[in-house]
């Protein structure tokens, strides 16, 4: 029995930040599917290892995390020195990465998870798209994309020289807009779209591909 | 010149909260005004600290950042020997203070930042609150707040026995609702109730207070 263990379901956004993370620290884990349409997430078992009722949860031992991005952080620095190193141990230089973290939870995700619902979700359970949702949500996205065309025309990665968190957090919204509409925003902006052809091809998100792709 | 400068205007949630964390940490800093009516925020000086265009922005030296959680989380990294410990040594402890600080930017803030423009911030600019989003996000609320007060029963604080940082990212977006309708929110929940009072009464967050009533 593996010792860490990843709830959660695989068309879940959060779950894949999760996923990803531990292909990258090169852990062995066991994914625990929850069947969302049966609402597992709901009920008492799951509400034990998250009280807000959704995925992912996470074990490491007797230690129970939620939130994706709590999950993410802890195993960066718990599994320091395993796999790819995602956070940087000077204090300024990871200052700079926790104000890309901070941006891509503040400014990027609210905003691209709305997309991810209209353009990704709600398509595949068969409801209808909501355009003004989408127009409203792309004009924010495209300004926040300015801000990240300026940023990656001066340094390689959001968060500095080498990949971290920062890039790692995107990864999951950004796989589910590219192929959509949306995907043009990304596509206009040179630098941005190097990025995302970076980033999407790393090893360890093409497992969480294959994985979901078995699934 | 204090090395440290904190930009921003006292009426935001976040500026508040890093101005928090540099009395707690007793650290000396320059409070830089930023005058949003003349849309300051907005002009080239300001963009070159935030290019959101946001308030708060942050210098230490050299350094600038901005996003106010990522302004907090390397203030207490940084300061961790000075005033008030905010963060914890033990990983797994730390790991649980990272969850419920999420929790806090993903559960609790978008919710009560809605209700504290609706509620704290219209009625200053003589703007009229809309009733149905307060309504909706009360529903919200309540909800995340019953999680909290089965956490609070069982925890001193959010984060674990002492202050941490996922308690005081609450403390902006919480003096706001204080006094608004959505106080009773709070005070229905004996164990919300008495963290709410806890917190509150620090005497950092005093500090902020006088310094508004100051400007």
């Amino acid at each position: 029995m593996a010792a860490i263990k990843a709830h959660g379901s695989l068309i879940s956004t959060a779950t894949n930040r999760v996923l990803v993370i531990l292909y990258e620290k090169e852990l062995e884990f066991e994914f625990v599917s929850v069947d969302m349409s049966t609402g597992e997430h709901k009920k008492d078992h799951f509400l034990s290892l998250n009280p807000f009722g959704q995925v992912p949860a996470f074990e490491d031992g007797d230690l129970k995390l939620f939130e994706s991005r709590a999950i993410t952080k802890y195993v960066a620095y718990e599994y320091a020195s395993k796999g790819t190193q995602l956070i940087h141990q000077d204090s300024k230089k990871m200052a700079i990465t926790l104000v890309w973290m901070e941006v891509e939870a503040q400014q990027y995700d609210p905003v691209a998870s709305k997309l991810v619902w209209e353009l990704g979700i709600k398509p595949m359970l068969g409801m209808v798209t909501d355009k003004a949702i989408v127009e409203e949500n792309e004009a924010k996205l495209a300004k926040v994309l300015d801000v990240y065309e300026n940023r990656l025309a001066h340094s390689k990665y959001l968060g500095g020289d080498c990949f971290t968190l920062a890039d790692l957090h995107h990864l999951p919204t950004l796989q589910y807009l590219l192929g959509t509409q949306s995907q043009k925003l990304f596509d206009s902006r040179p630098h941005v779209s190097a990025w995302v052809a970076d980033i999407t091809a790393r090893p360890a998100w093409l497992k969480v591909q294959a994985l979901r792709k078995k699934h």
